[in-house]
């Protein structure tokens, strides 16, 4: 009797080899297979990884970028059937597109890869994809190595500082963190951590169960799946204190609204990881493999960003490729609840209202910021915007004609939406644009304080080197830039995101040394909050991206 | 700079089959590489699936059975490494294994499978298990078939009997149900299902929402995946109503309490589907890949058992390989919520206590039962019982010493075991062993009514004939068996599963033909509860086993 369960064979010319692991023949490889010497294909994978596995996956079934498999066949739901992939377009083609880029929005990558790195790079996508291996609780055990012992933790502040204006600083090409005192612009430490740390977060204050010294822990991630926990009360030279590992590629962190856990979020294995914020012990692992909100299963679904709700015992965990946000609550490890709230692909970052109930997050290859109610851990609404919206930290404030308002910038257009986030207050205008602000090209990050008449936006994503080295101005009270400021002249060298400090009264922006990026001639220009003027520069940073006040990070300053 | 990510390799023999995969070279297959005509290895495969993978999974990674897998290497906690595989393990050695089982439990395949066909299987199994394909929910929805429009069904029984004491009894090699009037014995219906029913589920009476015509509506699901949907209100020719293909290998179905969806869970893929009870419409699709509770992935994370929790608006999903209980919230499906709840591998069947409050489940590869409160969501005890329990629909009594209580049968031992189970009445007994009964071999299911004094249990296990033919009935008071009864001489027949009828007056046990089972030789021995005497035999049955009485399964009664 047929069951009707048929096995997959490759369609495609690497068929043969797989025919052969599945012992049917012992037929010979194709002739025009694609191959590599075993050290090319090697520093291709890790290239791969460093340079393209964000956007394409390891599995290179697409996110944020396009499908890189060799052969993809695609039924659409009224049947037609497109087929594609990268042997298909061919060598040279492939070597044209990685050079290049494309109007898409892919990079080009001839000043990042040489001639042969992008010649093997064509070869090495048109092979099939190999699979990373898996990582286990166990495994992630052995990592874990401890430099200040929990006894020996400091009862108050060792330095005597006001260390609640700290500045944490990400080093991204060093795999560092700077820490700078907010108050005298002094660099204080280099503490490494796992390589180009995409955020790290503070333990916050919390409506339900207030944290120990909320800002005073801080816990890193690193590319490279490492986390690694700081402690701003020790002295410098000691503000490391442990460290583990909890993927071979990854994003976000948080911390528990109560202090006690800390959650890291895998790209590669696709999971999240929960570790004694104590310790850095890990506790427990849950795979984020899953079925997307249209019903397909996907391997790789990346743990793309996680927050701490700030009235909730939960995290909110966005899992990328499967559209949908995770509210995970923490309080009972051993059965653990979580919502799996649809929204929309492909998700990527966000951040809370005021109140902190509604977070709202990017869904930006479906061009829309998705809101969810993490009272009800209800999908609450979603938002049209301009193309791959991208709000970072995002920023919060009020407008005079629609009241509480959120904005963000976009990776595909120089556009600021603002839309209205009081439901309760203006339930008209709640989740619904506000207006737009047209920049002068697209951009990473927006932020504004509630002591400040101003929002700034940053425009890293143009290629022309002037707007990217400039930041835009906007007036909370007409919506209209007031000022442009041009952070820097130097070539390789471009303006990136926006830190108040404690009191609202100084914007700090970050010079990135895209070019020579391990070198320390990075900078940090501080700007007055209120004139715009800028005040003074930070030397010595080596490129500086993103920058979190301790005083506003843990009071979810927004 | 490294990133210490390294993908896997295949390090044993067929490792040059993979390497060439991966492109680095252009090697031929090793000479000693097992292989297969591709016609003995599709074969192979599909013999594999139908007899080895239920405990041994699909991609060999071992549950209930053995790890099947060419090579594997484990490393323990200690750091101890151990290593094995069938390479290790060889041909003639395989061969052995599979033709005259172990004592580990594995059965005897020489009179089920030929000489050569065992020669392949030993040769199948060593090489690199094929992947199954993956099932989206388009994919199930172009499954769909409606035999009976909605608008046409009927009002009020068509057939005037007494449908609340109906029997539906699974044929199991055949692909069909028969239905059988309970108090004529006459046997209405053959309903074509999918391949090898596991079991069927009514809509039941439930606390927060009762659904429409409890018992009325019965669903199968065929190890094939296929589900159907049957109307016990119409004539018999017309009781099959709509079907659904929700996977490739399933084994359980389970229908909301407020009657509004079906659930359905995939071996492969390891996945359950939400289904519309009225049109048999896919909704939703869950994986249920994930992490174990020992903290590692697991791709072939099988549903193994749904109940719909008779308080509550949720399932309980058992997740075999994770040692997870999932409950599922179905009342919002956008915004799902699912309880995981930490237990014990491998999770396998299991019943209701009277309350409805606490679910008990074998975690029979770990010889416990589990327990869960659906009310708190979270893990109430586990019980050690003996070797492999199995309670199939489980047996619910009141004891004279220790008040009401609940057993087993074991697949591993003759033994019954029966606890405690009304933590609220009996604390100091609850979840604690009150005594165990022996048996003359160990069986598959237990069973009784509350107007019985007698718990049956079967003996089907049993390699001898002789006790595979009979059945044992416990005395309530004593806890003593009072009686063997051999239901059948036939060789090649068994004894297997009882359901008593609606005022629990009979017990109906199947004589189930093992031998020739696509014949209707099977019976249907139906014994008077009280004086435990043979009333009479309902004949025309083709491989009769698990049986499900309209009213007893709608009310709860175990």
């Amino acid at each position: 009797m047929s069951l009707g369960i048929t096995y997959t064979k490759s369609g495609r010319a690497l068929g043969a080899g797989l025919a052969m692991l599945l012992g049917s023949v012992a037929a010979p490889a194709f002739a025009e297979e694609p191959t590599l010497s075993e050290e090319a294909f090697e520093a291709s994978k890790q290239l791969y990884f460093e340079q393209c596995a964000g956007c394409h996956g390891v599995l290179r079934k697409g996110a944020t970028g396009k499908n890189l498999e060799p052969y993809w066949k695609k039924t659409a739901a009224d049947g037609t059937v497109t087929e594609g992939g990268t042997l298909k377009l061919g060598q040279e083609r492939l070597e044209k597109i990685i050079a290049w880029g494309t109007e898409g929005g892919m990079n080009n990558f001839s000043d990042i890869m040489t001639e042969q790195e992008i010649k093997d790079m064509a070869t090495y996508i048109m092979m099939e994809p190999p699979k990373p291996p898996e990582m286990s609780l166990a495994q992630m055990k052995e990592t874990r190595k401890v430099y200040v012992e929990e006894e020996d933790y400091p009862t108050e502040p060792l330095h005597g500082r006001n260390w609640e204006n700290f500045f944490v600083v990400i080093e991204r090409d060093v795999g560092k963190v700077a820490v700078i005192d907010g108050d005298t612009k002094e660099v204080l430490a280099h503490i490494p951590t796992g390589y180009a740390v995409h955020v790290l977060k503070a333990s916050e204050h919390h409506k339900l169960e207030e944290p120990e010294n909320p800002g005073r822990f801080w816990y890193t991630m690193g590319r490279d799946g490492k986390m690694t926990k700081i402690d701003l009360w020790q002295t410098p030279d000691k503000m490391l204190v442990a460290e583990v590992k909890i993927a071979y590629d990854a994003r976000d962190v948080a911390v528990s609204g109560d202090g006690k856990y800390v959650i890291g979020g895998g790209y590669w294995p696709p999971h999240f990881a929960i570790v004694d914020a104590k310790t850095m012990e890990p506790l427990k692992v849950v795979s984020t493999r899953g079925t997307n909100v249209d019903g397909e299963y996907v391997e790789e679904s990346r743990v793309a960003a996680i927050y701490t709700t700030p009235n909730e015992p939960t995290w909110i965990v966005a899992v990328k490729e499967l559209g949908q946000l995770w509210q995970v609550d923490y309080t009972d490890l051993d059965n653990l609840r979580i919502d799996k709230i649809n929204s929309a692909k492909f998700l990527h970052d966000g951040f809370f209202d005021p109140t902190g109930r509604y977070f709202q997050i990017a869904a930006n290859a479906s061009n829309k910021m998705v809101v969810v109610d993490t009272e009800t851990h209800k999908l609450e609404a979603m938002i049209d915007t301009a193309a791959l919206p991208h709000p970072g930290p995002g920023a919060n404030w009020v407008d005079p004609n629609c009241g509480p308002v959120a904005g963000t910038t976009h990776l595909g257009v120089g556009t600021v939406t603002v839309w209205g986030n009081d439901p309760e207050g203006h339930p008209d205008q709640a989740w619904k644009i506000c207006y737009e602000t047209e920049t002068d090209g697209p951009g990473l990050f927006v932020r504004t304080h509630p002591n400040s008449k101003y929002v700034w936006a940053d425009q890293t994503k143009h290629p022309e080197p002037e707007v990217q080295q400039s930041v835009q101005v906007i007036d909370k009270e007409t919506g209209e830039i007031v000022k442009t400021i041009q952070i820097t002249e130097d070539e390789g060298n471009a303006a990136v995101h926006f830190e108040f400090n404690k009191d609202g009264t100084e914007v700090w922006v970050s010079k990135w040394n895209l070019k020579d990026s391990k070198e320390p001639n990075g900078q940090i220009v501080i700007f007055d909050a209120e004139t715009l003027e800028e005040i003074g520069r930070i030397d010595g940073l080596y490129a500086p991206t993103g920058k979190f006040n301790v005083y506003n990070r843990s009071n979810h300053v927004t």
